[in-house]
C-alpha cells in the first residue's frame, strides 16, 4: 500500500514555523507528501484523510485534529512518527499510540530561550515598577517626584527555582547584571550547577528568603502543586520580586494574593492557576504585579526555531539517528 | 584662615549615595569636615556658612544652594574642588567660577550601567508590546487570542545612535541576544567600534532603515536639537522599535506623535522634549508606547556607584591625581 507524509497546518503556522524556506526544505525531506489546510480539514474528512495517504510521518500544528484510536492499528497502519510543530501533544495522541511505538517531538527546549527572555523582562519590569509607572504615566498624567524608588538588577542576589532548559538560556542573559546567581532543584549533580557558575541553595526557604528576585522555572510535578506557599512569598527581602514564567498551579495564587495586597512584593506573572486568567480575577489591577497572557514563548517570529528543531528530527529519522528529545511514556505522563 | 570643608545633603541622598560605610570614609577623607543638613539650610545661612568654614572642598546633592558669584573671590577663597554627587551642575556653578580654576566632578559615567539597563527593559517591553498587555490584562480584563503577535530581540539588528559610555555598557547586555549590532556617530574612531564588536554604520539613515530596534544614546549638541525627524522614524523595518533614553530634544516629539499614531512602530521612551511630561501629552495613552518619568539613571540602590566614584575623585584629589571626568569649561559649555 502507498503511503504520502502529511503536514497539517493553518497558514499562519506555515508562514511562521516554515518561513524563509523551512517549508521547501520540510516538503522534500517529506516526499511524497501532500500539504493539508488544517482550517478546512473536517474531522470526518482527517480520518478519511489518514485512510487514504496512510502516512509515514505527520507534521502538525495547533489546527490538526487528534489521531483517531485505530490510526495506527487499522487507518494508518504505516504511521511511525509524529512531528508536532508546537507544544502539547496530549490531546492528540494517546499514551496507547506512544506505547505501540509511535514516535512523537514537539518544539522541546527550542523555545527555551524566548521564555528566559520574558523572564528578564519581567525581572526588569519588577525591579523599575514599570508597571506601576506605565498606568501612571498612561492613565493618571503621572510624573516622578522626590520620594520615587527604583531599583537596579545590577548586583542583585537572583534565585532561580529550577534548572532545566530555560533556566540555563536565563543565566547568561543575568550575567551581566550579576554573578549572584543561585539554583535550587531536587536531585541534580553539583557539576550541572558549577558548569553554569550557578550557585547550589540548599533549600526553597533558602532561595526565596536569600535572594532578592526568584525566578519560577521549575517543572509542574504532583508533588510541586502549590509548593510556594505564602511563608516562602513572604520570606523574599524587602524590595524584592518573585517571577514566574513555568506553571500557575507550582504557586498558592490565593497566598500570593494576599502578600501582593499587603506588602510592596513585586510580582511578575506570565502564567496562572487558570487560564485564561478571569476576566474579573483579583490580580487584575495590583500595579505591583506585571501580567502577561502566558505568550514567554515562542513568540511569533521565533516560531521558526520549532520549525528548525522539527526540521532536524525529520532528518534525524530519516538517516535512521535518534531523534532530540522524543516525548516517550514517562515524558508523556510528566507533560501538562 | 581656617578652613573646614562641607558635605550638604538631604537626609535620603545621605543614606542612599552614601551608604554602607561611605559617609565614614568621605568624613575620613575630609578631616576636618562639617555635615550639613540640606534642607534645613537657608540661602542666606549657605553664604554665611561658606564664609565662616571657608571650605576647599565641598561635597553636594539635590539639595545644595548654588555656589554665589563672589565664593571664590571673597566668602570662600580657600575653595578648589566642587564635588557634586548627581548630574547637572550648571545651576550651581558659573562657567566664570570654573575658568577661574574651580575643580567640579560629578556622577558621570557612574550611572551609565543604569542607563543601560533602562534601555533593554524598553526594548524587550516594545517587542512583547508590554504596555498594550499591561493595559489590556490589568483594565480591560483581556487575554490572548490566535492573532496575537509578540516578537524576540534574539537575532535582531539593534542600531545605536551615539557611542558612549551608556551604549558600552548597553552591548554586553545585547549580546547574549544578538550578534547584529551596529551603531552610529560621527567622528569615532573605526577602532573603537571594532573593540566594541560593532558594526560600523555609515549614516543615519542606514542606521534607521536598516535596524530592527533604534535606540538613541546621542549627547544632545546644538546641531542635533529635532534631528530625529519623521522620516527616519518611518524607515524602521515593519515590527520595529524606537528607543530613547538620551534626551527628548534629539527627537522631533510632533513627528514622532505622528508615527506613533499611524503605525505600529513600538516605541519607548523615559526623556521627552519637556520635563515633567504634560498632563494631557498626546504620548499618553498611546498604548504602543512605554513610557517613563526619565528615571532611567541612577536607580535609587545604585545611587552608591556615584558615591564611590565620588569617593574615588576625593582621595585622587587628596594625593594630587588627576579626577575622573572633571567638568572643564568644554564639558560645561556642552552639558544640558
Amino acid at each position: 500500500m502507498n503511503s504520502t507524509n502529511l503536514i497539517v497546518l493553518k497558514d499562519r503556522e506555515r508562514d511562521t514555523f516554515l518561513k524563509g524556506g523551512r517549508l521547501e526544505s520540510l516538503q522534500a525531506l517529506l516526499e511524497p507528501c501532500l500539504l493539508v489546510d488544517a482550517e478546512t480539514c473536517s474531522k470526518k474528512e482527517w480520518a478519511e484523510l489518514l485512510a487514504e495517504s496512510n502516512p509515514e510521518i505527520i507534521v502538525g500544528g495547533w489546527g490538526m485534529h487528534p489521531l483517531p484510536e485505530d490510526t495506527m492499528s487499522a487507518l494508518a497502519p504505516a504511521l511511525r512518527y509524529l512531528c508536532y510543530l508546537p507544544g502539547s501533544v496530549r490531546h492528540l495522541v494517546s499514551r496507547e499510540q506512544i506505547d505501540a511505538g509511535l514516535l512523537v517531538t514537539n518544539w522541546g527546549n527550542s523555545i527555551s530561550r524566548t521564555i528566559s527572555e520574558c523572564a528578564l523582562l519581567l525581572t526588569l519590569s519588577c525591579m523599575r515598577r514599570l508597571t506601576y509607572w506605565s498606568h501612571q504615566m498612561h492613565d493618571e498624567g503621572g510624573w516622578k517626584d522626590s520620594s520615587t524608588v527604583t531599583l537596579s538588577l545590577f548586583e542583585r542576589r537572583v534565585g532561580l527555582h529550577g534548572f532545566g532548559a530555560i533556566a540555563k538560556e536565563l543565566v547568561p542573559l543575568l550575567r551581566p547584571f550579576t554573578s549572584r546567581i543561585s539554583a535550587y532543584t531536587e536531585g541534580m549533580p553539583d557539576e550541572v550547577y558549577q558548569e553554569f557558575g550557578v550557585r547550589k541553595a540548599n533549600s526553597l526557604q533558602e532561595l526565596f528568603s536569600q535572594h532578592d528576585v526568584v525566578i519560577e522555572l521549575e517543572a509542574l510535578t504532583p508533588d510541586r502543586h502549590q509548593i510556594i506557599g505564602e511563608d516562602l512569598l513572604r520570606s523574599i527581602p524587602e524590595g524584592g520580586a518573585f517571577i514566574n514564567v513555568a506553571r500557575g498551579a507550582l504557586v498558592d495564587e490565593e497566598a500570593l494574593l494576599r502578600v501582593v495586597k499587603s506588602t510592596e512584593l513585586q510580582v511578575g506573572l506570565d502564567v496562572f492557576a487558570a487560564e485564561p486568567l478571569a476576566a474579573d480575577h483579583p490580580l487584575r489591577g495590583c500595579r505591583n504585579v506585571t501580567l502577561l497572557p502566558h505568550l514567554s514563548g515562542p513568540t511569533t517570529d521565533r516560531r521558526c526555531d520549532a520549525g528548525d528543531r522539527a526540521l532536524e528530527n525529520l532528518k534525524r529519522y530519516r538517516s535512521g539517528e535518534a531523534l532530540i528529545a522524543p516525548i516517550t511514556s514517562e515524558v508523556y505522563d510528566r507533560s501538562t
